[in-house]
């Protein structure tokens, strides 16, 4: 049995606490009983559980309601638990992507019984790992009257600046067909690896588009992440793939994106594997100008595809805001500087109307 | 137990009698014990054991010796055993590759006591896999004085005319570097893959030597065979590798055809995985030339690497003659034409000085 959560401490030892439960995706029962265990004794708010994912609600008739969403899974174990402090820094699995954030909302919902916005807090299952697992894609579909909101945070590590919207993601295989030979009488045969050389060239000669979007500038890209072909060592190979990542910035859609893809591998056989759509910035809102004021007026676009484009695809404009640097997720030396934690709760608390 | 071997049937129900006998690569003891034994039984042959690989030669210091050799192992078996004749075929895996040859061999050794040239009958293990096992590899180590001749015939499919020499192979692979980088901000990373373009589009480029040697055209090639790259889905690659198999003419020696492809790649990172020398035609020696004659004067260069390169390798001229399209080996619906088995044991009866 675990010790309990204590909401009541301060939100860096709250940090310490998530991440010494240990919570791989499809591990998530224990800090999910404690979570909603230490949500449910609060009287002010209204808890739900579904799977391993707590849903907790103020319900105060506000004007405005906003949703404050964290994922309680980690990558796999590295070497790197428990927690560790040194000096300003939080060390360990799972303190940048993202305990911190899941404390910070903890904090809050435990401490502001009277925001001047309603909350829908989320701590969900499964983000780490394949879509069909995802807490939050599973809430839409079984209980969408649960994300109905007017604006939301997820709090991803964006180093405590918020980030707009998000780009979309599509996957295609490329494929060329030859004619297997004998590589002794090659001249029979028809190479396809050779053919895939000039897709290769084409993603050579790619230029990003740069778009500027609500004053934002997104950052395209095109490229190979893959490529298979070969039969056997004396075998001319009659098929090779290209497997390629295209990131688009949000103005496009996911049709324009695919339209995109396939007229710039024209004269080849294209075939899409994944596609995600982006999700606009939507800044215009006014819970998300009041928001991006109360954090100093600082805003970056999103490169990477996160959970805010879940929110988008539900009419739910929606940013990344949280403490820790994203390029330190995943990796086994993964570290929050405990300052961002502090004053990621402190800009959330101006914002909720809670006391400093 | 298996029946033994009976030399006295023609060559045909012998080529059966061999298929019959399962013998894929590794597994070859039952065979060679049966040709052991049939062998043994003829007090005009000298016949030792090496393995699975048994050997029979005349000693009647003729003024010249020949090997005729032919190997006993087949690829793996896929589902076509037992042998099967229809109309003029028999059908079988290893009919063409090559235990019609074998039976030719057999028939020569028994009903030849006297031939006008002193001969060296070769039946050997594991021809179709790594040179390590190879039979006529382990007896050049073990006793090479067992591979001395002023010629030698290899029977691999060669639709029953003298296929002369072959190529030399080599392989190398070429490797791009880059640097790693999440896919949603591509611009941080190097893409390996890409730059594995300018290989393949240099390999499009590539003109086929077809030099003429002793009136013989052989045919090179230079081809990617695989092609690898890619570290996840939404990374970009640090590393991309192209396996590239070369078959080049036998007037270039191992270090000609490194010192090309080194030279065709320039910029690149090549580093060699395989290289095998050629064997040149050889077709000036007097035994060489008789066989030839023997044969009706025809002669194609061969393309791929076989174990001929191994007799020049010890300063034997060699060819390949057997009967069989070399293209049906490997097949599952491998097969041979009877009359090719007849016709190859008729022309080397002649050229040994045999009666009809």
């Amino acid at each position: 049995m675990l010790p309990p959560l204590d909401l009541t401490v301060d939100v860096v030892t709250l940090t310490e606490q998530l991440v010494d439960i240990e919570s791989v995706s499809r591990d998530e029962k224990a800090i999910a009983d404690a979570v909603e265990e230490a949500l449910s004794a609060l009287a002010h708010l209204e808890v739900s559980r579904h799977g391993n994912t707590v849903v907790a609600r103020t319900d105060l008739a506000r004007g405005e309601r906003v949703v404050i969403a964290g994922h309680l899974d980690t990558v796999p174990v590295n070497d790197n638990l428990p927690s560790r402090r040194e000096g300003d820094l939080l060390h360990g699995l799972g303190t940048c992507d993202m305990k911190a954030g899941d404390a910070v909302i903890l904090k809050l919902a435990a401490t502001i019984p009277e925001p001047t916005r309603d909350v829908t807090y989320i701590l969900y299952e499964a983000e780490e790992i394949e879509a069909a697992y995802n807490g939050l894609h599973l809430l839409a579909q079984s209980h969408p009257e649960l994300l109905v909101a007017d604006f939301a945070i997820l709090m991803e590590p964006s180093d405590g600046v918020v980030e707009a919207g998000c780009q979309g993601t599509m996957r295609v295989d490329v494929h060329t067909a030859g004619t297997r030979a004998h590589s002794a009488r090659s001249w029979l045969g028809d190479n396809a690896i050779h053919k895939a050389g000039e897709i290769l060239a084409r993603l050579g000669t790619y230029e990003a588009r740069t778009p500027d979007i609500d004053g934002l500038t997104y950052h395209e890209g095109l490229n190979a992440v893959y490529v298979r072909g070969g039969v056997a060592g004396n075998v001319i190979p009659d098929e090779c793939v290209v497997g390629v990542n295209f990131r688009y910035a949000p103005d496009r859609s996911e049709a324009e994106a695919e339209a995109f893809v396939r007229s710039f591998f024209e004269g080849y056989d294209v075939r899409v594997t994944d596609l995600a759509p982006g999700a606009l910035p939507g800044l215009d809102v006014p819970a998300a100008k009041a928001f991006v004021e109360t954090v100093g007026g600082r805003v970056n676009p999103k490169f990477g595809w996160t959970d805010v484009a879940r929110f988008t695809a539900l009419g739910v404009p929606a940013v990344n805001f949280g403490p820790g640097d994203p390029s330190l997720a995943h990796r086994r030396d993964e570290h929050v500087p405990i300052a961002q934690i502090v004053e990621c709760e402190r800009h959330l608390r101006a914002w909720l109307g809670g006391a400093a």
